[in-house]
């Protein structure tokens, strides 16, 4: 790891480009432009460039970059080669969602424990993934050393799950209810706000012509 | 409107100020402080100030906010006055949870229409809401004069999907798909690639020590 900060906005792109490499590479192509990167996950050229420079040298000007150096670079970045155990706390119609979805696609991420107090769902198995009541989160949390988790209740009780959670010693939360979360500083919130995101793009789609022309992700 | 561009950064930062001075205003609040609006939407302040800029002078410096006319302000600019409708492609669990959710507390929001390939919800309604076949969303788009859809079908279609509302006249998509789509330059694409946001989540997490610590909205 470089010792260079990186800006969030470019690890967020992390992973889109180590998807796109990554099937370049399933596809047995050798090279790719900065150009053709762009084209192909919509980001322009020049934030490319200036992510990939925050990681130092990963490719010769004008010559392209080896893909599967550049896949095995950000595979590294981002830990592919280990197993992320993910815990989720609302096993409703999002929950089931994800659980369906269960990150496909992602060798390193797997939901393995769901919670709920629904007494229906409670102490079966969902999707290959075991679900436990509320009350046995901290517990079984703290059991399983789950460092991620992610909160698809619909709102009210999500500070308490998210208390539970830091004591327990999780260290990132996906959070999709509306409300914001207080947590100590050694836990990392992701704000999901479906609702805001909706907003800002009917915002984008009425006055498309005074927003900037950034990449939008 | 004011002529200046503004970062699409702070329009997406727009509908969070909204909802907590609307929050504050129905508590009675008359003035705000860029300190405490920072504190509770979590956002620094001198991110809060520059986002507020953009729009001309919305505050005196050392006097706060008046909490109604900001309020207005932005309830204008995100155009809560009116009503927009929007049409959600995949009914299943993702598109449950949402149409369940539909947008609660927005008065501005509501999916009024949803397409699947499911029989057993096909003509049926949903939460209040109509169900149509994938086959007639061309036509009802145009009919009903959707601007705006949500792309929520487990990925296989999309693209064809994007290309008969983009035909059918709609300026924005939400896209849950991982899939990135192709449009016309008049569709604004809002990805929301929630395996991409949990992957940057736990490189976060990870190297939570060379990542810089703007707001991660």
């Amino acid at each position: 790891m470089n010792d260079k900060k990186i800006p969030k906005a470019t690890a967020k792109r992390l992973p889109l480009y180590y998807r796109y490499l990554k099937y370049l590479f399933s596809s047995g192509k050798k090279k790719v432009s900065s150009a053709d990167l762009s084209e192909a996950v919509k980001i322009d050229s020049a934030t490319i460039r200036r992510d990939f420079s925050y990681f130092g040298a990963l490719g010769k000007r004008g010559y392209g970059y080896d893909v599967e150096d550049l896949m095995n670079f950000f595979s590294k970045q981002l830990n592919q080669e280990q197993l992320t155990h993910v815990a989720i706390i609302g096993v409703g119609h999002l929950g089931r969602a994800l659980l369906n979805y269960n990150f496909q696609g992602q060798n390193s991420i797997r939901i393995s424990a769901g919670f709920d107090i629904d007494e229906e769902i409670v102490n079966t198995i969902y999707e290959g993934v075991p679900i436990y009541h509320r009350d046995e989160l901290k517990e079984q949390v703290e059991a399983q050393q789950f460092e991620v988790a992610i909160i698809a209740v619909p709102g009210p009780g999500a500070q308490e799950i998210a208390d539970d959670l830091a004591e327990a010693g999780v260290k990132g939360i996906m959070n999709f209810t509306p409300l914001r979360l207080t947590v100590p500083d050694t836990v990392r919130i992701l704000n999901v706000d479906l609702s805001n995101e909706l907003q800002s793009l009917i915002y984008f789609v009425q006055y498309s012509d005074s927003i900037m022309d950034e990449d939008m992700e």
